[in-house]
């Protein structure tokens, strides 16, 4: 593989950071790569512009109460599209307003190939992390749906010069378990927002609140921002995130170094993990899969389609 | 009067208990009341199955980031309708999909004095309590926004004779301040959902849920439930809530006494106080309107055209 990475089917992708990225001009090219399995890395960044999504797929009996989640907390959980019928893998149904044809969204789609990896959950219990497909676990009763992803505005804070450090860095984005309550639905209850973390000068939080505003199928704007919103959200150490890697200064030392400046500011975004903490919660039966954290399906569809 | 009131415009409602209420029709009987100050008490359960709303008027600079907290907020702040256009106070403009025509959901409209009353906020803080109209405040920079209101299901609480113990004793729901924070907007930032309370048998929660998830426009399914829920929402006395009565047992006594108990178990959901909160954590510059807590606006539209 051209890309530094040395992780496993079994294990969590281990990256060796600083090596160029392989470029992909779509997210059709980025689909194919992850369907050979020639590319199993983390998504941010790739084919950029292009939308990017959380997978999360589901036996159809919770399809309803998962839809009715996603309607009653659409920061975490903004619902773009879903299988086009039950056990569909390649039409989708959409979801936005913005973009009403599935096919506009991703055509030539094999959602149990297309992101580089994925997790798979049975009867509630994390039980696969970060395999290549889920070809083997999908049945004609299984239902996708596809959450909008943060990774889609951070071509629009690049072009404004506010490139994400992770982005900058090469590494996977921090994600962190919140204790904010999610408003339940059917069999979803008792899970909390999971959410993405961009470091960010105090001064720059009014731009990149405007900027990211009009991305609310993408989790814009941010949800809470500064060293005192740890706090609120009941994250224990901003070193230590549940997903992805640890966010780090740009000579590379851990971001707690830096508690209290204000030219290192946490900034917080809504995260399309939070379905599969939600899951995790429900004490759902049967199998439940999704991408891996990180490990996004691109898209067809360009990330200004869905702007508000 | 004929009803039991005993409040001024300056005080906010002392209620005598038990008395019968003054029967209304339709919405527009109840508006055409409120208006000619005839009707000046709490809305629940009149005009049975007719939708109620709850009111904010803010200045129109407010206008977007209102909008987009109600989006990102759906279930404390579900929006219905705005002025038709900014100082319109007798044409709506929907929010409803079920309901596009913004005159089926209220024709023959005073929104200045169509609530039986109203609060007035100057520059964020609270300065007129329980007023009976807001022409005086009124200006053509205002506009209007109506917000669902969980009144709204308790006529099918009630046909499946499971009616709201505030409404069998004639009370004004109880309304609470929690630590959940809302998804900020704009201006809008630092805010926490207000919650309304409506204790029920632990057994019937699963029924009420499912009564309740249709009104996703009106604050359903319900939020949290439990005792334990209370420490959770950050609620420190269930006997005192921050609007409306005080709840009881169906004997008088003070709910708390039935602390633990699973017959007598708070359930709560969104409520639409909530923007007015948000209105004053946000430190807004300028006049803005409300309507007193439990004093909806009742609508000509009724409930079942809301149900998804």
């Amino acid at each position: 593989m051209a890309i530094a990475n040395t992780s496993t089917a079994d294990g969590p992708p281990v990256l060796s950071v600083g090596v160029p990225r392989r470029r992909f001009n779509t997210g059709l090219d980025v689909r194919i790569a992850a369907r050979a399995n020639d590319f199993t890395t983390f998504t941010s960044g790739l084919a950029p512009s292009h939308l990017q999504a959380n997978l999360i797929v589901l036996p159809s009996r919770y399809a309803s109460d998962f839809r009715d989640l996603c309607a009653r907390n659409p920061v975490p959980c903004p619902l773009l599209a879903e299988s086009y019928v039950p056990g569909d893998f390649s039409r989708l149904k959409s979801r936005l307003h913005t973009v009403p044809s599935g096919a506009k969204i991703a055509a030539d789609l094999d959602l149990r190939s297309d992101c580089p990896r994925y997790n798979v959950y049975v009867d509630s219990k994390f039980t696969k992390d970060g395999v290549f497909n889920i070809q083997s676990y999908w049945t004609s009763d299984h239902i996708a749906f596809l959450i909008g992803c943060s990774y889609s505005f951070e071509s629009a804070l690049c072009n404004a010069a506010l490139p994400p450090r992770h982005f900058v860095m090469d590494r996977n984005v921090s994600m962190y378990r919140t204790n904010i309550p999610l408003n339940p639905a059917g069999v979803f209850t008792g899970a909390t927002y999971v959410v993405s973390m961009r470091p960010y000068k105090k001064a720059d939080i009014p731009k990149i609140r405007a900027i990211t505003r009009g991305y609310l199928a993408t989790h814009g704007e941010c949800l809470a921002w500064g060293w005192d919103a740890l706090e609120r959200l009941g994250i224990a150490d901003i070193d230590t995130p549940q997903w992805g890697d640890a966010p780090l200064t740009l000579d590379r030392r851990p971001l707690s170094e830096m508690m209290g400046d204000d030219d290192h500011v946490p900034v917080f975004w809504g995260c399309g993990v939070t379905p599969q903490e939600a899951v995790m919660n429900a004490g759902l039966e049967g199998t439940v899969m999704g991408h891996a954290p990180g490990h996004m399906l691109v898209l067809d569809c360009l990330e200004e389609a869905i702007l508000v």
